[in-house]
């Protein structure tokens, strides 16, 4: 039987892969494991139904027969734990493959998204032109270090990995920004990942839910 | 031999256990693992020879023969996945609890690190008074789940694990903001992760250092 994971019925982002299903969807896309969605409506995500599986009512969740997860992280961690292809078979290497998962969510995820949030709800604001410089430069921090470790290597550490795989999802939040063109090697190091079959076929799953629900 | 983790030479914190070191160590004594401290300053924190062992140039770091790792979560992770003691052997309940730990770091920490960097830098700024009960309310929106949640529960899910002692460490940042308060049963739970000897244990050792460093 295959999992089901829980998407928006209609993505804020406009079926552009930010929404937090992507990076499930890859996942699942990179190990050949088939999988169905339920999609849901802002006010479904936010009823008892759903948050018995996700304490925030949030998207996604992963159910698979007992088993309900939520947080994509989680998600992406338990499909790469039970199955071959995204985290490397040495001991050392599996454990730094993992440390580039918590590195992406928990370091460089952060200001990231704290600029993305500043442009679409403070642009308005009196404070906007002096805080987004601030934002900027924290965003600035953080690539400048992943892109001085990266070097002209293919992807963090080895292989490509699930570390990878959640980092270049993470700086894809990042287009439209012009802040990731100062970096040619992270450029370059999101189109390697955006280039793999797998990205290009949960890219188009989520697209194709966006674009049916468009013209439906 | 035991493992080397880094940590502040000087913390910021002033000892009050919120500095990134904290988790390892809380992890370390609960499964019973002795380890050594190197202490950095922030210059050496910054320096080639950290960097190697850290790309963002921050403790902790954590050193075990061969393998070099960063990122707390991910050590906590590697520490919980070698002992007994921080994940369940269930391997359903094993992956929620992993899926707490990243929705500590993931979900929860960041709108509470967002208001702690607003206090401790944007005091004197004309938006400080309008921003602050937005980053407020966004703390509470996810202190409102999380309670929720959690109920009348001693854990997050069955035992404690290394979810719970990741939600503890995160939600203690929180102290001195008046926040948790609200939520009666969220301070109960810290109050549960502060008693544990093991808590107590990695307290006082990362505020001996602290104390010998204001004192030496």
């Amino acid at each position: 039987m295959s999992p089901t994971i829980t998407a928006f019925k209609s993505s804020p982002d406009r079926g552009r892969g930010l929404a937090r299903d992507m990076p499930v969807r890859w996942a699942l896309d990179e190990v050949g494991q088939s999988y169905d969605v339920r999609l849901l409506s802002f006010v479904e995500m936010k009823e008892a139904a759903h948050r018995a599986r996700h304490p925030f009512g949030q998207i996604p969740t992963y159910e698979d027969g007992d088993l309900a997860l939520f947080e994509s992280g989680a998600i992406v961690f338990h499909i790469a734990e039970r199955h071959a292809g995204l985290l490397p078979d040495d001991a050392n290497a599996r454990a730094r493959a993992i440390t580039w998962m918590f590195a992406a969510l928990s370091t460089v995820q952060p200001p990231i998204v704290d600029r993305g949030m500043a442009v679409l709800l403070e642009r308005e604001k009196t404070w906007y032109a002096e805080r987004l410089p601030i934002l900027d430069q924290g965003v600035r921090d953080r690539l400048n270090d992943l892109s001085s470790r990266l070097g002209d290597a293919d992807w963090l550490d080895g292989e490509f990995s699930a570390g990878d795989l959640l980092m270049v999802t993470v700086l894809r939040r990042l287009n439209g920004s012009g802040l990731l063109e100062d970096y040619p090697n992270l450029s370059a190091y999101v189109a390697r990942g955006e280039a793999r079959p797998a990205f290009k076929r949960a890219f188009d799953a989520q697209l194709a839910v966006f674009t049916a629900v468009s013209s439906g």
